[in-house]
């Protein structure tokens, strides 16, 4: 649905008010009756002869997805890869607001990153409580990613983003994502081969 | 295929020689005949009676991927995600080695980081030459990415794992995957949603 989201908000700023399951398909390697099966799923908000209504398209992913509303996030660990993420363009523009960063570092703490102020980790249950932080960003090594991860998870927060390169097996009522940068790396080295061999 | 690989490698590190497609289905949430139908895609090679044997599993998905060998990669932008991805041990774990670093800052090249020597990037064409780097991953700003992309693709490098948020289309015979990090976030928020409704 992320793919659908990105491509039909691409239409929008080219100025296509609308757009059908066939070139929607084609945009995105798919055929048009997958298109039109994954998009059905959610109901019909297609209309014939026209194909669907982009901004209409646009509204209901998002709120498929729950990204309708502002999701407030806190990010945990400051270091490079954290740095980089509360500057990462793309996360308000899909509406997440990154309200608040930790770190244990005392030479971090207090700093401002992005008009962001680094708070110690020690205040998070406190911090999380007053600004209704929902998800959380981690950013810390890979050793310490549990120890922290379950400190998180006992505070309220109901999602976590895991960065570090480890895989994170949570108890409790918390649903954890993890990122893994080398999947990335490994779909386009088998996108490569691919395209050799068609040489 | 990356996430079969990673589920039976983990399988390995816990001592387990062999995997069926019942268990694998169960822990990657798809039904064994799905598990049957992916893995039979390239070739037959499971055991009647026995299941998969996991390391010639991990092989052959590494072969079938490219990456069962290594592959010599370099990375433009050493900001605070460059820096952060020159320390990702996931990459090194799965065959990417990064050779060679660039930038355009001043400030920044001549230093070393985990061992290797941020470069001029006008040097970037000669030291891809002689290392034989052929991926690039690209940590530059949004603004920046489409010509620097350029620079690197007329250089014989074969493909781009992109990482500033913009999407870039290059002409020619280089691969690009744009790397999209607020979709981890959009789908972590759905999970959320998911799971909330459930309870």
């Amino acid at each position: 649905m992320s793919l659908y989201l990105r491509q039909v908000e691409r239409e929008i700023a080219e100025g296509n008010p609308t757009i059908n399951s066939r070139r929607l398909g084609q945009l995105l390697g798919l055929s048009d009756s997958q298109v039109r099966r994954d998009l059905g799923w959610f109901g019909q908000f297609g209309y014939r002869g026209i194909g669907y209504r982009c901004q209409e398209l646009v509204d209901r992913i998002r709120e498929i997805l729950g990204t309708g509303r502002p999701w407030p996030v806190a990010l945990v660990g400051c270091g490079h890869l954290g740095q980089a993420l509360l500057g990462y363009a793309g996360f308000s523009r899909q509406g997440f607001a990154v309200r608040a960063a930790f770190d244990r570092d005392p030479q971090l703490i207090g700093q401002h990153i992005r008009g962001i102020r680094i708070s110690d980790f020690s205040e998070f249950p406190e911090i999380v409580g007053r600004e209704g932080i929902e998800l959380a960003i981690l950013a810390v090594p890979a050793d310490q990613a549990e120890t922290t991860a379950a400190q998180i998870a006992g505070s309220g927060v109901t999602g976590i983003l895991n960065f570090a390169p480890t895989l994170l097996n949570l108890p409790g009522p918390v649903t954890v994502s993890n990122v893994d940068l080398t999947i990335e790396l490994e779909q386009l080295a088998f996108a490569v081969v691919q395209h050799r061999g068609k040489r």
